[in-house]
C-alpha cells in the first residue's frame, strides 16, 4: 500500500495519527536542523517535517539530497502546527516523517510546476506529462470530466441511448477535407475519418432509436487556424418523431442544467433571434449579448448629405459604446487604426462624441450638423457620455468589420466577463450560401437539412433566400451547438443535393445508403451537435480551448511531445499498396 | 408536437383520455368494417382500432392502405379492452382512432421486423437500421448504453477522471498492425490509430493524475477472425502509487458493481489463480470454471506400460467428463472425430468409461489392467458414470486441445449456463513468450510490463521463466479485461526493450518521450484494460459480440451499409502525396 490518506485530505482531526503519503516533492527548505518539505499529489499539499532530534539521521540525510519532482512516500505523524497556513485546506497540520521512500528520481523540470508558470508554450507542450501537474491544467481537465458527465447523466435521465458509431467510414464531401486511412484489406480502398457521425445517427432514428447520444471525436483535415484541433469532440445528439421546438427545449434543458450544475447559475428562459436579426443587430450569427451596443443602420439618416463615403456605401452602421465619450484622441484613433488591421479591414471610422450637455462632435462635422447627429444617437441608442463609432461599406464586410470593434471595444470595456452566462437561441438560418468565388451555393449547414415548410419551390428561383430549420446555440458569442430538422425522404433528398451540384450518380455513391433508408420507413428527425472543448471552455471561463484537451496538437497538427506524424516504413506502405508521391 | 406518450406507456388508468401517438406499422388486421393495427416504437406496440361506426369513413380508407413499416401519427381516445391482452404491458387498453396522418411510407421490408426475423445475417447487415428497430437488437443497444453508463457512475465515484487521449497519434509495434492516416499537412508522415491510449494513460500518471479512465475506441489492422472488429471499444484504466493488489480490488469492485448492478448478481470474492495453475489445470489461460471438469495429469500413472503412444508423449492428460458413462458407443466416435477435426488437432482419443459398479471399460484395455484404470479415475476426480476423455502429445498443444475439448462438452453437457457469471483472476502471467516461428521472445502483455522484483536479471539466462505483474480478468471462460503493473523507471525500460529485440535507436524513436518523462518523477503505477463489447456480450448473456455493436463490419472489415472502404479520388491522393501502388 503506498499511501493511506492522499495529500489533500489532512486536517487537524488527524492529529496524532500515523500516516503513509506518497506524492511529488514540490519544494524542500532546508534549515540543517529541520527539513519542511511540501509533498504534493492530485488532491494538494501537505507540510512534511523533519526535525534533528525526532527523525533518524539517515532519513535526514536522505531528505536533504531530494529535488523538486522527487517522488517519494513517506511515513509519519500528523501534528497540530503551530503557525498553521490558511492558504490550503491542510494548513492546519504538517507531518513528522519517520520513514522516507524514494520511489524515483527527478532531473530538473524544464519549469516550475507551480500555477503561474515559467515555462513558454513550446516546451509545455512537448513537457505535457509535466504540465498537467500544474493546477490550472489539471483543474481543466478535472472540469471537462465533470461537465461530461453531467451531459451523460442528464441526457440518460432524459431517456436518449448512447450509442457508439464507427471511426472508420467512408469519405463524403461534408465542407472540410477527411482523414483517410487505406486499407490493407480492401485493396485501393480507403476508410475516412467521420467529420461527424451526422449519417448515422440518422439511420439511428430510421432504426427507431429514437432519441440517441454520442460524446464522439471527429476529425477534420482544415488547415488550421488558432484554437481548432484536426480531432475535436462533439456531443452528437438526435431525436425522432420532434420538431425545432422539441429540439430547443430538450437542449436548452440540457444547457441550463450544466449552467446549474456546473457554474451555479441559474438561467430562466434563452432568448431566440432570427438569424437575419442577428445579422442586422451585430453583425454576427453568434452574438454575444452579455452587453449591449447593438447596431444602429444610419443610411436614412446619414446618407443624401455631401459625405461621399457613406453616400456609397451599401451599408452605414454605427453602434453606441458606453462611456467612450471619456476616450482620449489618442485612443480613438488607435480604434481607428484597429479597424484598419488587416484582420478587420475597414477603410476607416467615423465616430460622434456625445458631450454631456446633449451636444455632438463628430469627425465629419463638415457635413453633418448637431440635428443630423442627434438622429445617429436615437438611431443608435447613444445616451450624453456615449462614443458613437460607424463604419460604411458593403454590408457583409461592414457588418463583420463592426462586429469585430464591437467585440474589441466589449474587452477593452471589461464588458465580457467570463462569470457571466448569456445563452442565446439563433434560429431560422438561411438553408443556402453562395460561394462569392465560385458563384455555387451550398448547403450553410450540411446537405440533410430540411428546407422551412413550403420554401422548397423557392430553391429554383431565390436559393439564397431559403429559410432552414436550422438552429445555433450561442453562449456568449461563442457558438456551443448547431442543429437542425432533417429531410427525411428520398425527394427532398434528391432535390437538394441536385441544387448542391451532385449528379444523380455521385449522390447515390456518396449517399445511396441514406437515401434508400428513407424509402423504409423514416420518421421526422432532426438533432443538435454541441462542440465539447468549446462549450467546456466556456463553462470554464476561458476563450481557449488548448488547455481543456489533455494532449492537444499545434497549430501544423503536430504533437511535439510524442512527435507525430511520423514517416512509415517501407514495409507498410507495401502492405498498404501505397507509394509515397512526394512534391519535394 | 408529434406525440403525448410513447407506445409502451397507457394504461387501464389512462381510459378516456386523447392521446397521440407516432411510430411504424407492426401490423394491420383489416376486418372491413373495424381495423386493427399495431403502433410500434421503441418503447413498446399499442393497439390501435378504426371502426365503421365511430371512425370518419377517410380514416377508415386512408388506414385500410396503410403497410408494415409505414410512418404514422394517430390520434384518438384511449379505450378499455374488452378481451385484455396479458403477454403486452399495453395490452389493457387500445386507442381508437380519430386523426390519422401518415408521415411517411415504407417499402416492404426485406426482412420481418420480428424477435425471430426471417432475414439473414447479410441482409440484415446491409439494412442495419430496419434491423435495429427489432427488440434483440434494440435491447443490445439499450444495454450496452446501461453497462457504459454503470462504468462511468461507479468510476467517477471512486474519483476517477475520464481523460480523452487523441486519435491520431504515432506508429507503434505493438504486437498488430497499426491503421495509418496520412497527413496532409506534414508531407510523406502519417499519423496511427490507436491499438490502445497505453502510453498516453501512462503519461497522464506521470502527470498526477492518479486515477484515468476512458471508454475509448480502438483500432487493430489485422486478419479478422470470427467475432473480432477492427475498431472496438475498451474502458481503459490507470491508477498510480498501487501495487497489483490496489489494481485488483478496484476492478474486482467495478465487475461485482456491474454484476449486481446489470445482473442482479451478488458475487463475494472474486477466486484467483496462478497462471501456470490455470495451464495446467484447464490448458488455458481463461478458463471457464462455472464447471468442474479440471484436468489430471496421467503420465505417472499411464506412461511405462506398452502403450506407445502414451509412452511417447510429453503430457498425457485426462477429464472426467460428468455422466459421460451415459454417451453411446456413436456419441463417443463422434468426440473422437471431434477432436481430429483442424481446428482441434489432435491425432485420436483414449477415453475409459466408469461404470455404475464400479469397473472400467477402456479403448486401451489391452494395455491397462483395472487398477490402472482406477487410479486414472483417481487422477481425474471421475465418479461413477462419468467418461475419462484423455488426450496425449506436446505439452503446450495437447493442453489447448483438451481444452476445447473440455470446452466442447460443457456445450454439450449444458454446463455453460448464460445466467450463471464466474469471475476469476489469473495472475502471475509470464512476462515474455516464445515466438515458436521465430525463435524470438516477444511481451505477452506489452513492452511495459514490469516483470516481478528480482526476476529481472533472469532475463539473460532463463526468460521464458520471467513471470510478470500481469492480470487478466476472466468471466465464463473469457478474458473481459487485462492488465499490469508497469515500469515507471528508464533503465528497467531499456533493459526490456532491449530484449524485445529493439536497438537502442528504434527504443529511443518509438519510445523515446515515454522513456524521458520516467527522468521527471514518474510514479509507480499500473493498470488495466476492458473489452467493452466483449463485457457487455457476456453481461448479456452472449457469446458473439456483433448485436451489441450498432454498426459492425463484416469479416472483411467492410461495413456493407454504406459500402466502406472505397477508392478515393485522384485529387484527394494527390494532395496526401500518395500513388497507389496496386500489386493485382
Amino acid at each position: 500500500m503506498y499511501r493511506s490518506h492522499n495529500c489533500g485530505e489532512l486536517r487537524a482531526s488527524h492529529s496524532n495519527t500515523e500516516v503513509t503519503l506518497s506524492g511529488w516533492v514540490q519544494g524542500v527548505r532546508d534549515k540543517g536542523f529541520m527539513i519542511y518539505l511540501d509533498l504534493r499529489d492530485r488532491y494538494g499539499i501537505t507540510q512534511l517535517y523533519f526535525d534533528e532530534e525526532s527523525t533518524p539521521k539517515e532519513i535526514m540525510e536522505k531528505a536533504s539530497k531530494l529535488g523538486r519532482e522527487f517522488v517519494i512516500q513517506v511515513t509519519g505523524k500528523v501534528v497540530e502546527r503551530a503557525s498553521k497556513n490558511p492558504n490550503i485546506p491542510t494548513g492546519d497540520i504538517e507531518v513528522l516523517v519517520s520513514e522516507l521512500n524514494v520511489l524515483n528520481s527527478s532531473l530538473v523540470p524544464p519549469f516550475t510546476i507551480e500555477d503561474k508558470t515559467d515555462g513558454g508554450d513550446d516546451v509545455r507542450m512537448k513537457y505535457r506529462y509535466i504540465d498537467i501537474r500544474r493546477n490550472p491544467v489539471k483543474n481543466k481537465l478535472i472540469f471537462r470530466h465533470k461537465v461530461s458527465q453531467a451531459v451523460r447523466n442528464y441526457l440518460s435521465q432524459q431517456d436518449f441511448i448512447e450509442v457508439e458509431t464507427p471511426y472508420l467510414i467512408k469519405s463524403t464531401p461534408e465542407g472540410a477535407r477527411d482523414f483517410v486511412v487505406p486499407s490493407r484489406m480492401n485493396e485501393g480502398q480507403f476508410y475516412a475519418l467521420p467529420q461527424s457521425p451526422q449519417t448515422f445517427k440518422q439511420l439511428l432514428m430510421v432504426g427507431g432509436m429514437d432519441k440517441y447520444f454520442q460524446i464522439v471525436k471527429c476529425f477534420r483535415d482544415e488547415d488550421l487556424r488558432a484554437d481548432r484541433q484536426p480531432e475535436f469532440t462533439q456531443i452528437d445528439c438526435e431525436m425522432a418523431f420532434v420538431e425545432q421546438e422539441d429540439i430547443l427545449n430538450m437542449f436548452e434543458g440540457l444547457t441550463r442544467h450544466l449552467l446549474k450544475e456546473v457554474n451555479g447559475v441559474d438561467i430562466e428562459k434563452f432568448p431566440r433571434m432570427l438569424y437575419d436579426d442577428a445579422m442586422r443587430l451585430y453583425g454576427n450569427d453568434k452574438p454575444d449579448i452579455r452587453f449591449g451596443m447593438e447596431f444602429g443602420e444610419l443610411n436614412a439618416v446619414a446618407q443624401h448629405k455631401d459625405f461621399g463615403v457613406f453616400n456609397n456605401a451599401e451599408l452605414v452602421v454605427g453602434i453606441a459604446v458606453p462611456g467612450g465619450n471619456a476616450f482620449t484622441r489618442k485612443e480613438i484613433d488607435n480604434l481607428i487604426k484597429w479597424v484598419k488591421r488587416p484582420q478587420v479591414g475597414a477603410l476607416g471610422m467615423v465616430y460622434s462624441r456625445c458631450n454631456d450637455d446633449g451636444s455632438f462632435k463628430s469627425s465629419v462635422d463638415k457635413f453633418y450638423d448637431q440635428e443630423d447627429l442627434a438622429k445617429w444617437a436615437e438611431v443608435t441608442g447613444a445616451k450624453a457620455g456615449d462614443l458613437i463609432c460607424i463604419l460604411s461599406g458593403d454590408k457583409n464586410k461592414v457588418r463583420a468589420q463592426l462586429s469585430a470593434l464591437r467585440m474589441e471595444l466589449a474587452e477593452r470595456l471589461g464588458l465580457r466577463d467570463p462569470k457571466v452566462f448569456a445563452p442565446l437561441w439563433v434560429i431560422d438560418f438561411p438553408l443556402l450560401e453562395l460561394d462569392e468565388e465560385t458563384g455555387n451555393y451550398h448547403a450553410m449547414h450540411h446537405p440533410f437539412t430540411s428546407p422551412k415548410p413550403g420554401q422548397i419551390e423557392l430553391l429554383d428561383t431565390n436559393p439564397g433566400e431559403v429559410k432552414a430549420n436550422a438552429y445555433d446555440l450561442v453562449l456568449n458569442g461563442n457558438e456551443i451547438g448547431g442543429g437542425s430538422i432533417r429531410i427525411y425522404d428520398k425527394k427532398t433528398q434528391a432535390i437538394m443535393l441536385k441544387h448542391l451540384g451532385f449528379t444523380e450518380e455521385e449522390a447515390k455513391a456518396q449517399f445511396g445508403f441514406l437515401m434508400d433508408a428513407f424509402e423504409y420507413g423514416a420518421p421526422p428527425h432532426g438533432g443538435l451537435a454541441f462542440g465539447l472543448d468549446r462549450l467546456v471552455a466556456i463553462l470554464g471561463g476561458q476563450e481557449s480551448i488548448r488547455d481543456f484537451i489533455a494532449f492537444p496538437k499545434n497549430n501544423s497538427g503536430r504533437d511535439v511531445m510524442i512527435d507525430a506524424p511520423a514517416p512509415i516504413d517501407d514495409q507498410q506502405l507495401e502492405e498498404l499498396s501505397l507509394k509515397l508521391n512526394l512534391k519535394s
